[in-house]
C-alpha cells in the first residue's frame, strides 16, 4: 500500500478492526485444540500492520469460545503481531459474530465511534457485525493489504473527499448578516422567511451579504428500480428512459420551470435500465443498469452506492467548476418513492405505512402492497449502523447520486436546493455520510408525499413552498430559486435606514 | 342632465328612491295642518322625474307621521308627479329615518337590491337610512337635477366604469386547461396548486393556453391616515413619504424583489400628507393629504373615497395600457394595518379583535389599545351594506385605489397578484363594488396579520406563499409572479404523452 493510500485511510477512521482467523492468520482445522494452536500469519499481514500502526487505533477482535484476551494476544505475538491496543474475543463478551457486541466492546475500549472504523474480515458474519456495528467493512478474499489497499481506495472517492472537506457554516459571516437585516428600511423581521434564508446564505458563503446566485443548476439524476417488478407502481419502466429523451428535448415540467428561473438542467445516467447511450446531452455515468428488487435482497453492492455517491459528488464539482453557483436536486426514476420510503423508515425511525406514499397516484390496495414491501426492507437492514449498507440494501442509484451531489455541493461551497421526498431520503444518507450538509441546504417544496415530511421534520427543515406537487424531477426545488435570490438581493441591494433617511428607532423619535 | 348621464345612472342602478319634503317639494311649516298641504314642486323636479321615468323605478319615502302612502300620492298626483311605482312612508312602516325600514320597505316592493338603488334626500337622516340599508345616497343641497347629475357622474367614475365592464371567468377556457393539464407529461395533478394557477390563468385570459405574461408591474398606492394621532403605531407619519422618496432611489424591499421578478414599480400619492410633489417618477393622484382620524369620525368623504376608487382604475388602466399584463399591488402607509383591520371586520363580520394585529410591530398595550379603536369604529358602520359609504367611514385613500385598482385590472383582463392584509382590506371592497373580482385574482402571500386570514377565508383565497413575511410594498405579491409565471408557462411549453412518446395510461400498458 502506498503511502498516499495510508493517509487516505487514516484520514477516514480512526481505528481498524481484524478479525483473527482467516484475516491476520490461517483458519485452523476445525476442533484443533487450543494448546495446539499455532498462528500462521497470512502473507503480507505484518508488514501491513506495521504501515497502520500510529497511522490508526488497531484492534483484534474474533470468534472463539475456548480463547480469552490474554491467549489470542500471547498467540498473535508469538507470531510478532503486537500491534493491538484492544482485543476481544467472543467468549470475553458472551455473543459471537454476526452479533455487533464484539465490535462494539473493542469500539468502546478503544474511545472511537463506529462510523469511524472499519473491520477487516473473511467470513459474511463479520460484514453482518460490521453493518449493525455501523462501521465501514472490508472482506479479505484476496488478503489482507489488497483489502486495506480498496477501503483507503474507497475513502478517496469524491464523495468520500468531499465529505471531509464539508465546512461549518460561518458562524460570524451569519452574524453580520442578522445585524444587517435588522439595519434595512423595514421592520425588524417583517421579511420573515425571507430573513432568514439570507442570513444561512452569509453563513454559506462565508461573507456578508452573500454573492447573488445568477447561475443556477439543476441536475437530475436518473435511474431504475427493480422492484417495480413487485408491483409498487402502474408505470412502466420504460418510463424512465422515454422521460430522459422527453428532458433532451426539453418538453418535461421541470424542462419548463427550468427555463423560467434561468436554471441549466443537467440530466446524469447513474442507472436506468435500458439503454439512452444515445441521447445526446446526457451525462453518461451508469453504474448498473437498474437496482435489483429490493423486495427481495439488496437492491445494489455496497461498491454500487459508493460508486454512485462518487458520481453525484463528480457532477457536483462540475457544475460548480462551470461556475453553477446554485444546485437544485432533481430525479427521474419509475418507483423511487419505494426506495426512498424504505430509507426515509430507516433513517428516521417512522413506521413503514407512515411514510409510504402514492407517488404517482396508485391505488389503496397498491400502496397498502407498497407499504409491506418498505416494511420488509427496512427489517432487514433493522440495526445496520452504515448509511451506505443501509443505502445499498434498500436505495437506489439515483438516490445515492443525489447524496453525493448535495454532499459535493456542499464541498464546493454552493447552496443546494432540494426538491422533495426522494431528495430527502438522499439527505438523510447524506447528513449520515457529512454531518452539517443538511445546514448547507435549502428544502425548495414540501411534497405531498407523507415520507417526505418525516424527513424535513427529522432533519429540521422548513420548506419554502408549499404548493401540493408531487412531481419530483427538481421541479420544486427550481420554484423556490428566485426567493433565494430574493433573500441574497435583500442583503446587497436594500438600503439602510441611514442611507435612505428614513426615520428608524420609533419609540425614540417620538 | 344630458341623455348620456341619465343612460350612465341606469347603467349604474336600477332604481331611484325619493325623499318628498325638501327634495321634490318644498318644505311647509312645521305645523302645517296636513288638510291645508300644498305641495309647490321645487325646480326642475318635474322635468327630472319625465327624464327618469322608464329608465329605473322611481319610488318616494317620506318622513310623516300623519301621511299613508295613499295621502301622499293624492298631494303629490295634484302638483303632477303621477312617477311613482311605489310610495312608502314612515307611518306605514311605523319607524322614520334614519331607520332604513322605509327605505327597506320600497326596495322590497319595488324587488330591487340595496345596491342597485340611489337614496336621493336632503336630511342628514336620509343619507343615514341610505348608508344603513346600503342604497347609495346623493344629497340635493343644489337641486335635484344637480344632484341625479352628480350621481349619474359618479357612476361614471373610472372604478364605476371598471366595475361594470368586468366578465365572468371563461369557463371554457378554464376547461381546455383543465383537460390539457391530464395530458402532460406527468402524473395527473402532479403539478399541485401550479395546475390551479393555470386553470385560472386560462380563465381569466378565455383562452388556453393562456399568455404566459412577461411584463408585470406592481402599483405600490401611498398614502397617510390620520388614525396615526390616536397612538396605532410607534412609526412616525413622516416614514410614508420617506419610504416614497425610498422607492424612488430604488432602495426598498420592493425594488429590491421587483428587480428580481423583472416587474415595474409604479409609485403613486394618493393621499401622501407630506408634500412629495418634487419626487421624480411618481404618479401624483392625491385626493387629499392624509385621512381624517377614523377614531373619532369619517376618514374621508364617500366622494373622497370616489376619487381614489377612480385613481386605483385609471392606474390600472394606464399600466395594461403600457402592456403590463400582470398586475400585483402594493401599499405604503404608516397607519393603514388599523383602517384595514377595521374594513375587514366590516366586510367578514369577524370581532375586532381578532383580525387587529401587530402590524410593523407593536407592543401589548398598543395592540390593545389599537383593537379599541378598530372596534369603536366598525361599531360605526354597523348595518352599512353600502361598500363605498364604510370604506369613507374607516378606510383609506390608498386602499381605496387599491381597490379601484384591483377592478381596473380586472376589467381590462389582467390577473393580479394581491399582496398582503391591505391589499385583501381593499379587494374586500373590490368583491363588494363588481362581484367576481376575486376570481380574477391571486393571493401571493399569507401576511402573518391576523386580518389577513380573515379575509381570505371569507374571499375564499389561498395564498401561494406563506413566508412569514408582514412589509406590505407588494413584497408577497411580487415574489409570486415567478410562480404564475410557470403556471402559464407550464400549459403552453409542456409535451403531451402523444408528442414526447411517452407512455401513459398506465394500468392499461401492463
Amino acid at each position: 500500500m502506498t503511502e498516499d493510500l495510508v493517509v487516505a485511510l487514516a484520514h477516514q477512521v480512526d481505528a481498524v478492526l481484524l478479525d483473527v482467523g482467516g484475516t491476520l492468520v490461517e483458519e485452523a482445522p476445525a476442533g484443533t485444540d487450543v494448546t495446539d494452536l499455532v498462528a500462521v500469519l497470512r502473507p503480507g499481514v505484518a508488514d501491513a500492520l506495521d504501515q497502520l500502526a500510529g497511522r490508526v487505533r488497531l484492534a483484534a477482535v474474533t470468534n472463539t469460545a475456548v480463547m480469552a484476551e490474554a491467549d489470542v494476544r500471547r498467540l498473535l505475538e508469538r507470531a510478532g503481531l503486537d500491534h493491538f491496543e484492544v482485543v476481544v474475543t467472543s467468549a470475553d463478551v458472551g455473543a459471537a459474530k454476526p452479533d455487533p457486541a464484539v465490535v462494539h466492546a473493542a469500539l468502546e475500549r478503544l474511545g472511537v465511534p463506529p462510523d469511524r472504523a472499519l473491520l477487516v474480515g473473511d467470513q459474511p458474519g463479520d460484514r453482518a457485525a460490521a453493518h449493525a456495528a455501523g462501521t465501514r467493512f472490508v472482506a479479505t478474499d484476496g488478503g489482507l493489504p489488497d483489502a486495506l489497499e480498496r477501503a483507503a481506495r474507497a475513502a478517496t472517492g469524491a464523495a468520500a473527499r468531499a465529505a471531509a472537506a464539508v465546512a461549518p457554516l460561518s458562524t460570524s459571516a451569519a452574524d453580520a448578516a442578522r445585524a444587517r437585516q435588522d439595519q434595512l428600511t423595514k421592520p425588524p423581521g417583517a421579511l420573515g422567511r425571507l430573513e432568514d434564508l439570507g442570513v444561512q446564505l452569509a453563513g454559506i458563503a462565508g461573507t456578508c451579504p452573500p454573492p447573488v446566485p445568477s447561475r443556477p443548476a439543476v441536475a437530475i439524476f436518473a435511474a431504475d428500480h427493480g422492484v417495480v417488478a413487485s408491483g409498487v407502481t402502474p408505470w412502466p419502466q420504460e418510463v424512465t428512459a422515454q422521460m430522459l429523451a422527453n428532458f433532451v428535448a426539453g418538453g418535461a415540467a421541470i424542462n419548463v420551470i427550468a427555463r423560467q428561473v434561468d436554471a441549466h438542467v443537467e440530466v446524469v445516467d447513474v442507472g436506468v435500465a435500458g439503454d439512452v447511450s444515445a441521447l445526446p446531452v446526457v451525462a453518461h455515468r451508469k453504474v448498473r443498469s437498474g437496482t435489483a428488487d429490493l423486495a427481495t435482497g439488496p437492491a445494489m453492492t455496497a461498491a454500487e452506492a459508493r460508486a454512485a455517491l462518487d458520481a453525484g459528488a463528480e457532477v457536483a464539482a462540475d457544475l460548480s467548476g462551470r461556475g453553477h453557483d446554485l444546485l437544485a436536486t432533481g430525479d427521474m426514476g419509475i418507483g423511487n418513492t419505494t426506495a426512498s420510503a424504505a430509507l426515509i423508515a430507516a433513517f428516521t425511525g417512522r413506521d413503514a405505512a407512515a411514510v409510504t406514499g402514492r407517488g404517482t397516484g396508485i391505488d389503496d390496495a397498491m400502496l397498502e402492497h407498497k407499504a409491506q414491501i418498505v416494511r420488509g426492507a427496512v427489517d432487514r437492514v433493522a440495526g445496520y449502523l452504515d448509511p451506505v449498507s443501509i443505502l445499498a440494501e434498500v436505495g437506489g442509484l439515483e438516490i445515492a447520486a443525489l447524496a453525493g451531489f448535495v454532499i459535493g455541493a456542499a464541498a464546493a461551497g454552493r447552496p443546494v436546493v432540494v426538491d422533495g421526498v426522494i431528495a430527502l431520503a438522499a439527505l438523510l444518507v447524506a447528513e449520515r455520510l457529512a454531518p452539517g450538509v443538511a445546514s448547507r441546504c435549502v428544502a425548495g417544496h414540501r411534497s405531498t408525499e407523507p415520507g417526505a415530511t418525516a424527513a424535513l421534520e427529522f432533519l429540521d427543515l422548513v420548506p419554502v413552498l408549499d404548493l401540493g406537487m408531487r412531481l419530483g424531477e427538481g421541479t420544486g426545488a427550481c420554484l423556490a430559486i428566485p426567493i433565494l435570490q430574493a433573500a441574497a438581493r435583500v442583503l446587497n441591494e436594500m438600503a439602510t435606514f441611514d442611507e435612505a433617511a428614513v426615520a428608524n428607532d420609533p419609540i425614540a423619535e417620538r
